[in-house]
């Protein structure tokens, strides 16, 4: 069987979520493509840090330039985290003839334009599903089954870690503060929530989504983005009393031909199918002009379902590769 | 710029609603592509019946061929319901190196097996998207994004009649046979409306979707098939005081290795994320073993929600054939 040889950079939680699917789910994966995923190398730049999965050490390097410049290896997986070096990496990979897959939006989203152009002036295919809402198939539905459409708006739930939060303030009437603490002794947020908690992670999938379906790229920084750190219990009630409940929602919509945007707390009406999406859940609510209203609702983080998508983008490469050759 | 030539085999609400969209939206598709889509013939077997849209009277014809045999066509795009002569028409425009787009589920689920044996054998792509739950990119997801998971379990709301039916009569209190009555006034339930309610239509759906998720190919007509027709008011008032609600559903799950599949009306606790799905929408919750359990919900039927899933496979067969070329 023809194989397709795998650098994954990175092998933190979705790194080891995605060789720990290669591995379990190898047999499977062959079944469906003909081809065997391998992976050849692993970036691993904290050998002290505790993993997810244990792995062969022949396979682990400190070098970069150990996969990026390795002529053997077909894919480069980024999932590094963090803006630079992680662009630099990828630039450098699709210029040596490497597909290019990555989890990380903060790169992506700083970088959307570069990384792109380099790839198709390069002939190489960059995937990055796992970007926006981890495992759910949001990215390949609007440039595949919906890319007949003009898309009208997107509304997401794009962040685990505040819509835990606020489903924690609605449902238990718990002030901000509290349950911030109680989220990061359970490992459910950053010891830094900041990206989080200030709208920065989710105006960075915003970012990734308007440039997919809008064919429009606004730099995060030019979104309009408030957090919900500033959010009170009496908030949430004063919400309540009204019948409608406090999101964090990404939004981007055409009006009148003009493309709107921001990242905000907003109070939905109690039967919007987005209020039903609790906890670490994350949802992202679509309206096409043929297609209607859809709505796409998953687990938004976590190594497993982030690592399904990336192997997803592993996969629809190698299915490509074997057309190719 | 490059053109695709297509061929439409029917006319009726998903042949107008795919017209329609491929006219509308031809230069975002030509953006998005580098392609023109161009339809060169409509088989239109009806001449008389009163159509979405108007069309140009010499792209019409009667006689199939001038589409199967037609040297020029690149892609059939097969919309006329029912088995056959659907299924012989696929199968003749495969073996005349045409890639073949269906929105027909009933034909799909009863040849599975030599509708991709054909198109493998003959180097030609077979999609068909549009055939379970319209609009919604679930077939794609499902063998695309998704394809690292083994999958344990797919509950789909599958039939927006039904819904719709289930959802009045648990709204409102009405009995079966009114909200049928009113449906069919209403042009959402069929004169007959025996495939909707006996579930055969879902059962269509299921066998699809078990083919593709789980790589099993189960015969509808062996699939435990019950409808909706027996629901009375006092079954839907007793759920209700269990706090659960009655929706028909289509369900493969593996237990302890072996796939388990049924279309029948089952009791859902109110907090599941299908009880929220109401009238005419569709709904398909996945649970894969590495993505954990996923939700997408649209439109699942009607010409443009069906029309775009139509035209998102036609793109994607453009898209392979400039790589091709």
């Amino acid at each position: 069987m023809k194989s397709a040889k795998i650098g994954l950079l990175g092998f933190g939680n979705v790194g080891g979520g995605t060789y720990k699917i290669l591995t379990d789910n190898k047999a499977i994966i062959e079944a469906r493509t003909g081809i065997s995923p391998e992976i050849v190398k692993i970036l691993q730049r904290n050998r002290n840090k505790k993993r997810l999965v244990s792995v062969d050490p022949v396979l682990l390097t400190e070098d970069p330039d150990d996969i990026i410049k390795d002529p053997d290896v077909d894919i480069v997986v980024e999932m590094l985290g963090g803006i630079e070096p992680a662009t630099s990496f990828m630039l450098q990979a699709m210029k040596a003839g490497k597909h290019v897959v990555s989890a990380n939006k903060a790169a992506i989203a700083a970088n959307y334009k570069i990384l792109t152009d380099t790839a198709q002036e390069n002939g190489v295919k960059f995937l990055f599903e796992a970007s926006v809402a981890g495992g759910i198939p949001v990215l390949t539905s609007i440039t595949g089954a919906l890319q007949s459409n003009n898309f009208i708006e997107i509304m997401g739930i794009l962040n685990g870690t505040t819509n835990y939060i606020l489903t924690k303030m609605t449902e238990e009437g718990l002030a901000y503060k509290d349950v911030l603490r109680d989220a990061q002794e359970k490992g459910f947020a950053e010891a830094d929530p900041t990206a989080d908690v200030e709208g920065i992670d989710a105006a960075n999938k915003l970012s990734i989504l308007m440039a997919l379906a809008f064919d429009t790229y606004v730099a995060p920084e030019a979104i309009p983005t408030t957090g919900i750190s500033s959010i009170t219990e009496s908030d949430i009630c004063r919400a309540a009393e009204d019948g409608k409940i406090i999101k964090l929602i990404g939004k981007a919509s055409v009006r009148s031909g003009k493309l709107e945007y921001s990242v905000q707390p907003m109070m939905l009406d109690k039967a919007h199918p987005l209020c039903g999406v609790n906890n670490e859940f994350n949802a992202v609510y679509i309206t096409g002009d043929m297609v209607g209203e859809l709505m796409f609702y998953g687990k938004g983080a976590g190594p497993l379902p982030t690592g399904s998508a990336v192997c997803g983008d592993i996969i629809n490469i190698m299915k490509n590769m074997e057309v190719e050759k």
